[in-house]
């Protein structure tokens, strides 16, 4: 049975498993360092679709085929899939997913999606509502920057503090197996804003909402940095990481070396031209699904905070004079299962 | 403990119940026959605020605050809050509901977000993941016309299939307590695209996916038409409202006058002019925390089928070519609790 440890965290206590994982990536994830991990790089940004929305479906695809080749299952033994994006109405997933067959949830969590959709299909598999059930998540710089931004050929001027959507995507699949990446617990955000109203600095206004959640998985649980080997955050970026630093250490925690966050792991700032760093839906879910995942399976890694932040905006509240609001939900990801507790209650 | 009945339904064995529930709707849904059902009519249709979205927001929080009230139940006593609605990333629902402090879930399901909405938080409570759960979502015909079809100073034709967004906000919030409704099952729908491409004919769009899910659902469940005192579906209109007749017809089953749709029912056709009927997130919500929830809660209907039905669809898909695919989730609602089965399992 889940257990709700103090005001927001909830204890998964059969610890469902990541049973199958995969990121999707393109040609300038494919020149940043995490290379090497991604189960496909497709050096066509179209990947062989007539528009970048269509690639970015075809992405969605492939990244839930790829997820269930690698845990050797198909699509009809997956009881739900949760999946969500950016774009309007969420058509990379809608159009991505039609074919599979699989019973649909859309989600709208922005660069949240990913924390979003694991948390769901984690509890759906503790309160036995599931066997199995899928996540995933995409973005495209190029369709996310006609819909957010300007047309690409204008060549619009960026601002130091803007970031580079990641055209990408990672799936994970979610069950009950005796196998890391384990779920042992997760902390759903609330929506905060501090009236940040920047659209070109969302790591500013997703920060408070990260700090809100990690506080308070720390106070619900009694933990501290210490006790894990990473604090992942999802797309703040170098702005937002910085400001999440600060605000957590008004809080008493000092996060130091523990924390990385995926929009500053994906490129090499000093050679790639991303200013602050990635950002999108796709950038937290092809980290995951590309490093960190299978870091925790090999035992490189073995307790990890993951916590994907979403501005909840879209451009029509900016030009209504609107400030952006943030959430971030947290996942403990680890490679050991939580201890059997037999009868136990908080 | 949640049973898995057949391949798609899910009985929920602890029932749990809807604990309250609102419906806010403005002028013209004021002028059609549940006027006297709404908790709120506002003849304002900016609900006193500057702009149609932020009056969506407003909506969303009011139908919120309304049903918390009538639970007797405040914002602190709510685990999480799952809401979405038709706009480009969900500002409804995001600035609508973000001054709650609830742990939010966005979704994006389109017009089926109430049925959505209401089965997770179904599943989240029977699983034993939260206490309350609340479901929430809207539409507002200005919003809707400028973002998906043209501006309204425009005063575009409409076609004969056309429907008509309803300006309407429903929420429920779902609990374990013994009181009417309960939710006995659920049946949550997969991507069903039959080609249709007319984006002025959703009811077409929508009418295979709410065909296929209740007719998993009496398959799964052994049961027909004539089990249920009315079959809802969400916002089909007149034109998608024959076809899913037809359609199940095909399959063997006869709605017959076991059948209405939101659409149908939320105007009246012959006085107002909103050509196949209403639609928009907000039909089937207002229609159903309205007339149909205290109806069940009175003990006038004792068992319904609450489908509300989504066209997955963006303006920019439909620019590129693409056909409108549906999707179908389905409730069964009743005065009764299903009857207890100590340790029995499907």
């Amino acid at each position: 049975m889940p257990q709700r440890i103090g005001k927001y965290t909830t204890r998964l206590d059969s610890s469902p498993s990541v049973l199958g994982f995969a990121a999707i990536a393109s040609k300038k994830e494919g020149e940043g360092p995490l290379a090497p991990y991604f189960d496909v790089i497709c050096d066509d940004t179209a990947f062989g679709e007539q528009t970048w929305e269509k690639a970015e479906s075809r992405m969605q695809k492939d990244a839930v085929n790829k997820a269930l080749e690698k845990a050797g299952l198909s699509c009809a033994g997956i009881d739900y899939i949760f999946a969500g994006d950016l774009l309007n109405q969420c058509i990379s997933s809608t159009y991505g997913l039609r074919d599979l067959g699989i019973p649909f949830f859309g989600l709208f969590g922005a660069c949240s999606t990913m924390a979003e959709s694991l948390c769901l299909s984690a509890m759906l598999v503790e309160g036995g509502l599931a066997n199995t059930a899928a996540a995933v998540t995409s973005s495209h710089f190029c369709s996310a920057e006609r819909q957010f931004r300007f047309p690409l050929e204008y060549g619009g001027q960026r601002t130091p503090t803007s970031q580079w959507t990641v055209t990408g995507a990672g799936a994970a699949i979610i069950g009950r197996k005796s196998v890391p990446p384990y779920l042992r617990a997760l902390c759903i955000g609330t929506i905060e804003d501090m009236g940040v109203k920047d659209m070109n600095n969302m790591g500013a206004a997703m920060a408070p909402a990260a700090a809100a959640t990690i506080s308070r998985f720390f106070e619900d649980t009694c933990t501290g940095p210490d006790n894990y080997d990473l604090i992942l955050t999802g797309d703040l970026g170098q702005v937002g990481s910085a400001l999440l630093c600060e605000l957590l250490c008004g809080k008493g925690y000092t996060l130091g070396e523990k924390h990385n966050d995926c929009g500053l792991m994906i490129y090499d700032r000093k050679k790639q031209d991303v200013h602050a760093g990635g950002s999108g839906c796709g950038c937290s879910a092809s980290v995951l699904c590309s490093y960190v995942l299978p870091s925790i399976r090999e035992g490189k890694l073995q307790d990890v905070l993951f916590i994907a932040t979403g501005a909840l905006m879209s451009p029509t509240s900016v030009q209504q004079g609107e400030s952006i609001p943030g959430i971030a939900h947290l996942v403990h990801l680890s490679a050991l299962p939580n201890p059997q507790q037999k009868g136990a209650r908080h």
